[in-house]
C-alpha cells in the first residue's frame, strides 16, 4: 500500500479542517448506518496510550435515552445560564441565552462515548505517569472520527453541557467508564465557513498559538 | 471554497489514518520550519469547547530544556519498568525494558503542549460542567496536528511517561498549564502499517469499538 500523499491530498485535507464545524443545527433525515460504520472505523485506527483502545460507545437510540439525555443537558444549560446571570453579565447572559447548543432535538444519531479507566489492555503503558493519557486517547478518536464524518458530508457536535454522572448512570454504564462527549451526528442543514460562536460574536479565534521557546 | 470532498480524498484519508503511527525512530536530519508551521495550522483550524483555543506550545529547542525533558522521561521510564517488576511479571517487564517509547535523543522537533486550565477565553461555555473539555480540546488539536504532519511524511511520537508537574517546572510554565503532551516531530526511519507494540507482542490491535444500545 503506497505510503505518500499528493500535494493535492494535503490541500484537500487542509480543506477539511477548515471545513469541519461542531455541528448544532441538523436535518432529520436519516444518516446509512454504512456512513455510521465508516466513522467509527476511525476508532478503529485511532493512537491510544499503550494500545489500551479505552473507548466504549453506547448508540443511543431509545426515545427514554435520548430523552434522559436531552432533559439531562437541559437541566445542565439551564444552571449555566443562571450562572452567567449570577455573574451579572448580562450581555453575555443574553448571548448565552441565544445560542443553540446542542442538535440533541433533530440528529438522527446520537453516540455516548466513554473511557474505561479500569481497561487493564495496554498494561497501563504510558498511563502509569499520565492515567488522564486514556480519556485524550479517546478524544483523539472521535477527532479523527469527526473528520472522517465531514469527508462524507456528515456532521458532528460534540455536546459537553451535561452532568457527567447523571448521564452514566442514567445509561447504565459501568462506574469505571467516564463521559468523554455526547456526540450529535447527521446532515448538517448548512455548511459555514466560520464556528457560529465567532459568528455570533461570543469567542473570536485567534488562530495560530503562539509559541515560547525554552 | 468548495466543501464536498470526493471518493478518491475519503479513500486517501482513511490511508493518512492506516498509516498514521507513534513514531519513536526518528532520522536526525531537520524538518523545515514551513512543515512544522503548515502542522501547528491544524491548531488554528482545531475544536475547542466555547473557542476557549486553550493550547499553549513551547518549542523545547535548547539543549538544557531537551536535557531536562530527556532525564524526566528516563526516571518516569525506570518507575514504570520497577513497577512492572515489582509486579512479579517478568515477561511483562522484560518485553517493556526492550521497547523504545521516545525518541527525545533524536527527534529534530520537540513540542511541549499544555492546556491552560486558567484562560477565560470562551467565558467557561461547555466547560462548566465538564471542565477536562479543555484539555481534551488540546487532545484534538494534537491529532489533526498529527495527521496533517503524516501527510507530509513527517512523524509525530506523544511521549506521555513523564512527571508532568517536574516537567512544567523545569520548562518555566505557569501554574494553570497542564501537560497534554511531549511532542517528537521529525522523519520517521521506516514506514511501517502496524504499532510497533503490536508488531513486538505489547498488545493486540482489536479494532472496531463494540456499541452498545441503549
Amino acid at each position: 500500500m503506497q505510503t505518500e500523499f499528493s500535494p493535492e491530498f494535503r490541500e484537500d485535507l487542509h480543506r477539511l479542517m477548515r471545513w469541519r464545524r461542531d455541528v448544532r443545527r441538523f436535518r432529520t433525515d436519516p444518516v446509512d448506518d454504512a456512513i455510521v460504520a465508516r466513522g467509527l472505523d476511525a476508532f478503529a485506527m485511532a493512537p491510544s496510550v499503550g494500545l489500551s483502545e479505552p473507548w466504549r460507545v453506547i448508540n443511543v437510540e431509545s426515545a427514554a435515552a435520548r430523552a434522559a439525555a436531552l432533559s439531562n443537558f437541559q437541566t445542565a444549560n439551564a444552571e449555566a445560564l443562571a450562572a452567567y446571570r449570577e455573574d451579572g453579565d448580562c450581555e453575555r447572559a443574553a448571548l448565552y441565552a441565544g445560542l443553540k447548543l446542542s442538535g440533541m432535538r433533530d440528529a438522527p444519531v446520537q453516540l455516548a462515548v466513554f473511557c474505561n479507566d479500569a481497561t487493564t489492555k495496554g498494561a497501563n503503558l504510558g498511563a502509569r505517569s499520565m492515567p488522564e493519557m486514556r480519556a485524550y486517547s479517546v478524544a483523539c478518536a472521535i477527532s479523527m472520527m469527526w473528520l472522517a464524518l465531514r469527508a462524507e458530508g456528515v456532521g458532528l457536535g460534540w455536546v459537553s453541557i451535561l452532568d457527567e454522572q447523571a448521564l452514566a448512570t442514567a445509561l447504565e454504564v459501568p462506574d469505571s467508564w467516564k463521559l468523554i462527549g455526547y456526540l450529535c451526528i447527521g446532515w448538517p442543514e448548512d455548511q459555514t465557513p466560520r464556528a457560529e460562536l465567532e459568528e455570533l460574536g461570543w469567542e473570536p479565534r485567534i488562530g495560530l498559538p503562539e509559541m515560547e521557546r525554552r
